[in-house]
């Protein structure tokens, strides 16, 4: 058994090779350029993963974790286009270096090339992997459709907000840890409790970064601290503040996002505290981590066999801050 | 067994329901309005054809002609976006109605309700037929990019031209034809004449069509006669007219597509019956229906099982005009 940075290591040098076609290189060339950059390999280690923790990884395994990957990037060419991104990972975006048309068209074959990969896993497999890998592709733009309408909508609920960031980012986590475990031989009940460990385990990773991004330190996050406030963004900290402010804070709240004064970070973060959001955002945090470790908790497989998902979860989910 | 117009009702009839969830509505309406204005539905019933070459239609077979005119539909909105078309039969294209990002997302889903459909035919078959409808979208997607590289570019080669065509739309009509006999159990020999079948049948379908845009009668050919000159696109005629004409009727043409004179397509026109392209171009479609009409009669089936087939390529390609 391996654990999460040594398979994040691994993979990163099976996926190192070309995967598209020389020619046209009009259309080919973009695709390279963009997985060139690298990236975190969360998702297809987490397939990785969910197949070592009930049996040696398959070699039918790290094409899934390819396709996965694949998948992954296809949304991001084509979420660049639509949030018109000049940057990504202090690169130029493939609209932006190649035209909109092109940076589509290579978002298609993207997607199209990770189901060539799906389709070279052993037949026994394919049929219920694809159906798994379909569906939550499709949740996955839903959640995208769905993170455009709210951001021009007056008001969200927190239950639709979490809603929609469970189709945007964690079924996908969730799923690759299923679709490798199917690969792995797990049963039905033990593929479900690791389906809703990847899940919860995203919705509080979401959580955490909505907090981190008000209230972490600069120093540490990296991350340009209170870009969501200064953008009125919708997060998990606005939309319950929204909901637990007294008339005159909301008031408040609403004048600075519309006045955008100078002091505007400083001034609704003071409200958050007011309002007690950082503990509170802390408390939904745990609650997610807790449901997702409960899950995890309940795999009927040795206990050694977990640490590397839970390893996985410490990485993703910093216990202090 | 079914003629072509027949099939062309059954699958209407069947592909006449709802083919996406109801919600979230700001995704799946912008599909649902696509689907609602109707089509040819060309590739769908050569699929169908296929199958019905071999053996009766399988239950398979209908749900794999599904996918594809759902793919075909995909192609469509992004076309539609990378072509800036307001309009589609009609129509307000998708993304001139619900925005550009609604539309690349509409798309996407729409391939991947396809791979959804897919999924549903037996296992069995599901490899085969999966590696064939990735390796035609993908083609697809390549003929697109080409098709832009080309616009651009100052000359393009009759062969290149020919290439892009038949990745844009030929490969697309061979594979429908080629997935139906899979599932009719055509053998090998027999899928890859009917493949080679559809495919210049596609090429000599363009050929026409590019030919009827210059040459057709307004009151038959009901498109706008002679836009494809008046937008100076690359088409089967002008690559070989600047391919054949004399330096004189070069220069006058490459003016005239320059200066764009009130009466430039007469004057084009001119130049290509002096080049005898309008008999040129029709003997490159007979040429190209001969060859298709040979691989149809080489497949090994009884020939009156073949006449659907027949009557196809005499509904696409007209003898007399």
């Amino acid at each position: 058994m391996r654990s999460f940075k040594d398979l994040v290591t691994d993979f990163g040098n099976h996926f190192a090779v070309r995967h598209f076609p020389e020619q046209p290189s009009s259309l080919y060339e973009p695709n390279e350029y963009f997985l060139s950059w690298g990236g975190k390999r969360i998702r297809p280690v987490m397939c990785l993963m969910g197949n070592e923790l009930f049996d040696e990884i398959h070699a039918d395994t790290w094409q899934l974790a390819t396709a996965i990957e694949l998948f992954h990037n296809f949304t991001l060419i084509h979420d660049d286009i639509m949030d018109q991104a000049p940057l990504r990972r202090g690169m130029e975006t493939v609209h932006i270096r190649y035209g909109e048309s092109t940076a589509l068209l290579a978002g298609d074959v993207m997607l199209i090339r990770a189901y060539e990969y799906l389709n070279k896993i052993n037949p026994q497999y394919l049929h219920r992997i694809l159906s798994l890998f379909n569906t939550t592709a499709r949740e996955v733009c839903e959640g995208q459709q769905l993170d455009m309408d709210f951001e021009k909508m007056e008001s969200v609920s927190l239950d639709a907000y979490i809603q929609m960031i469970s189709l945007k980012t964690s079924v996908l986590l969730a799923a690759s840890l299923e679709m490798g475990a199917i690969i792995g031989g797990a049963s039905e009940g033990n593929c479900r409790h690791l389906y809703d460990f990847g899940k919860n385990l995203g919705i509080a990773f979401q959580v955490q970064d909505d907090y981190l991004d008000a209230f972490g330190d600069p120093e540490k996050f990296g991350k340009d601290v209170g870009g969501d406030i200064r953008q009125n963004k919708k997060t998990f900290l606005l939309l319950h503040a929204l909901e637990v402010a007294t008339p005159d804070q909301r008031k408040e709240l609403e004048k600075l996002m519309q006045q955008n004064p100078a002091d505007k970070v400083e001034r609704i973060l003071a409200i958050f505290r007011d309002c007690n959001i950082d503990e509170w955002a802390k408390s939904l945090k745990d609650k997610y981590l807790q449901t997702a470790l409960a899950h995890l908790d309940a795999i009927a497989v040795r206990s050694v066999r977990k640490e590397p998902l839970q390893e996985l979860a410490n990485f993703l989910i910093q216990r202090e801050y």
